[in-house]
């Protein structure tokens, strides 16, 4: 931690300062420059990060020179986490999230009904993808939109897992759902407004199952970092991230899908990176060129949204793929991933 | 809702387009342009709003016509809603929030100690505050942080609570602690974070306290009110929101303070509007400015953070009030709660 | 300058970056902490901000010390920057921008005829503003759009100046224009897409007219103090800054207006501040809460739009105050700013 | 054009909407729903667009039907536009933009000597570049940063261009150096920060040169189109957009690289998209990935910069390639453009 102090600051206020860090335990070092006294402190960063030195008479500003997670960094780790999901039906082949094959995850937005879930599940692992996405419980805006199947839906996710031995992708919302939802799942997800949701990460933490956090649409990069942090301080370390738009100024799409996060988080961390561009972008034609754009900057995997019949689509119809959109994209996607050294 | 079509959209799909919003029980509008052909949607908008109309070939774009909240508006309660909170004390006199007076709710950002907490209590309600805040429950971006006395914190609201006769409003962060935080507070806050918490949402709309939401960091007004909607449709009209900053690109604040969210929602909604210039700028000695700027746009309050040592402090020292900071910004205040038309 | 070194920085690599610095005139100060060694850069900053240290190999990250602005700076001059207008006719009196009263601009959006320029002037003039704006020449978004009245344009405010002895602000948008309008303007005004128009702020930087600078869409307030260290290091000491609002995700306002930047620049900066609640906000009804806000906060005046006959306008109708509102907003303003110890 | 009506307004109100817009020519088509009245306006939207219709009493809000630009959308000219750029030197082939091949434009941020530039301009063809870019002109967020070498450095590109037969693309940043710019250039460069510089825009309009756009750090998309349409009306139609990033609240990154603006303005107009990954990231080991996700989203090609030496560099040295990195990434561009059926 630096500290850099006002021009004005007195000895008075700088003695203090310095008692005050060593109070905590930790050394400093007085730079006296021309025109800023700066303090360093040396010792292990953390036990002061939250300390309110702004607040201390004296002090114009602190500079953080380490970053704030710890277990996600590529310092604690340096090679890339790998992630395996068992398979389903004994004998089956387990999924690597991590590894050099690029992983499509794919279905409908909401579980509708067991009939479309089947189909649909049934088309997508046909076309390639490796695990089957589709909400029982969702978030919506709206208290009058359709918010899910809830339990029903999950036991419709429990059944086509099985018949098809396709593993599972799905949302939990609440800290009173993870065990239940946990039952089914073979990766539980945190939704992109749940990111910050401190109880839901830690909740997650204390499971065995895989968690992929969607990033927060106001979300940094380091926030989104540090959510998995919550979830691996908790002895989870199975922990995918996956981008999903940010909020921005720009209306042309519903989000603005950062692929850059995709190498900033290979630089500074080993966990897995996902990309979704369905809410990313929220209109179907952008889908493609966008998961292309994702594997080809690096990232682990994409995850999509399909509907048979996009237009009586229960939650997000207008993002949706059609099947055959969808096959498309799967031939397209795998030539990119061979561009780039890898398999699909 | 308006359903703009596409130059080159055929009679076919015009036709298909007009009878699946006849089959949802609406009335059609065609209107054809040297441009665009249009249709408008006649009927209730609530109906077809989560229809995914842009899926539906031929479609250019949709537009809703009317604002997506109902109860939270002004049309459907043209009267202001005034939230009364009863007196601690028998004999005292209850806190009206959304009335003529403007209220001022202070205290530290965290309880860290009973001795800590009674001693700020009894400081802002001597200055004139006429609520109490204070976290017993604290989101922290690192699971690193302190991160609230929880229980206990509760436990030593309810006693300085009882002795001062000061209500209190504090954070319930999970649907597990809504009846216990509920039996202690006499204002629910939802915090930033879990402004999209919709599972939350609906337990607090449940309990028969006032709920104060506070907007998230990428919020929209629209979604607050949308998050307000949540609560009013569970049967819970006590409903104050809170303005605490949006982020943006602006680095020399925490968050940007958004102002004129107080009169937006004053033309949208009945609901009473809060101003909390503490997280809305991070920094303490913009506090005070902030403060009279949301009263002058015409804020029903503000909610603050003091602490008598905002160096030692546990969370958010940076932006604590000293007490005699505090004190001269409730002197300010009133002069411009006078200036324009109202007390404190 | 704090130079952060990689974990693996190996000693050759430190060797080299302190003989780089050395090799620019400046002295190196290392530290070894636990986790990260740490070079402080002791000299003129200035010097090496525009370094591209990051790219020297063994580097993690530069954070400044020192603010990238020097003449706009409080540390350079501790006392307020207070602009005097010189009368227009002679006898008149000067009018003080940055000192103890608050200032209005106001008038149209553009000069759309002379007569409709001379009524509007009266009337501000009559109801307390001080100073004249309107548009000659006009930035639009569409070049089907309106593009002001130009070089007549001009004409009409000299002789609507000459008239009431009102002294005129207006933009000026090209390098080829900037002698022309500056015989006429009393105030040169650079638009918010000009703010980063760094010829254009070097050419009005070589006038001896006071300058108004409007902060950028996506202007930081670090930026907008830059755009005034243009200005100020061609000599020109007479800047004025004005907060207009920035582009967020919010779409209920045209833009988001942030006044906390005037107390953010007032702790910066020596310069006047004005907020312009027209462009801030896009919608009348909001122009006259925001800007007793602005006053409130502590600004040195406000800039709004006023029109006789809004649904006529040529640009910018929907946000223009009719002349009853701006009256009535001016008896407002008065009450606020005695009430933060000021006069209008 | 598509007016919505308050709930509340009045028959006298709707007439003397419906007669104002008569009076401009157009035709009025009023639509009674339950909730709301609206009217739809036929005619040519373009004539309305800039008409205050918020301004008029009655009236809730405004939606637009149609796009604001005309010349640059694909409704005005479907098939893409190809920009042909002159060979150099007699003999050699003409490059081409908006074709099936990927175009890189690469070379230095500034022109820094002449020697440097031969040498980076050399290297970059080599590699299979086919423009050059550098600027001789640079803008600079501070005034006491290198501010380019200007004439001389238009001199250095005037010669390293004959001798190599190398097209240039260099920015122009003000109107009065127009014509001198454009005797050197190939292309000529609006910088983001000049997106919305009308007059500009209008100069080199009147160019018989290609411009390239780059979109501003606050621009919309269709804000950009819009900057296109300047230019387009003024009888230039040789115009190139560039995705460059826009500011977002994310840090770990200069700006935020918005991939999806590819897919987006294919969509909407016939222009042809360039991406430049360097000034859209900042950081030099982010441009390989990001330029090979523009490629696999559909941008006609890459802008990049490339140094001897990244640390010595008078400008943007931390997002610099150097010339090894440069060259594995053209091979690797090769690859994805190969992937997604084009060349480089």
């Amino acid at each position: 931690m630096i500290i850099v102090l006002r021009r004005d600051a007195t000895e008075a206020q700088i003695a203090h300062l310095v008692e005050t860090i060593q109070a905590w335990g930790l050394t400093t070092h007085l730079s006296r420059g021309t025109e800023r006294t700066i303090i360093g402190v040396i010792g292990d960063e953390r036990t002061i990060r939250s300390k309110p030195l702004e607040a201390i008479p004296g002090v114009e500003s602190v500079m953080a020179v380490l970053k704030p997670y710890k277990l996600a960094s590529l310092e604690f780790q340096p090679e890339k986490t790998r992630i395996q999901i068992p398979p389903v039906k004994p004998g089956g082949e387990p999924v690597e999230i991590g590894g050099p094959s690029v992983v499509v995850v794919a279905g409908p937005c909401s579980v509708e009904s067991r009939d479309m879930l089947f189909d649909m599940a049934a088309l997508v692992q046909k076309a390639g993808a490796r695990l089957l996405r589709a909400g029982a419980f969702k978030p919506r805006t709206s208290p009058y939109a359709f918010q899910g199947l809830g339990v029903e839906g999950l036991r419709y996710l429990a059944e086509v897992r099985a018949e098809l031995g396709l593993p599972i992708v799905t949302e939990v919302m609440d800290t009173r759902d993870v065990e239940m939802v946990a039952e089914v799942a073979d990766v539980l997800q945190i939704g992109a407004r749940n990111m910050q949701n401190f109880n839901l990460l830690r909740a997650v933490g204390r499971c065995r199952k895989p968690v992929l956090i969607k990033r927060g649409l106001s979300g940094t990069i380091e926030e989104l970092l540090m959510s998995a942090e919550y979830v691996l301080n908790e002895g989870n370390r199975q922990v995918i991230l996956c981008e999903r738009g940010i909020r921005t100024f720009e209306r042309a799409t519903r989000n603005t899908l950062d692929i850059s996060a995709v190498p900033v988080i290979r630089r500074e961390s080993h966990l897995p990176v996902l990309v979704d561009p369905s809410h990313g972008t929220g209109i179907w034609s952008l889908v493609s060129p966008m998961a292309l754009a994702a594997v080809a900057a690096g990232a682990d995997g994409v995850m999509v949204e399909v509907h048979p019949n996009p237009e009586q689509a229960l939650s997000d119809g207008p993002q949706a793929l059609l099947p055959k959109t969808f096959e498309k994209m799967m031939s397209e996607l795998g030539a990119v991933a061979r561009a780039v050294g890898r398999t699909l």
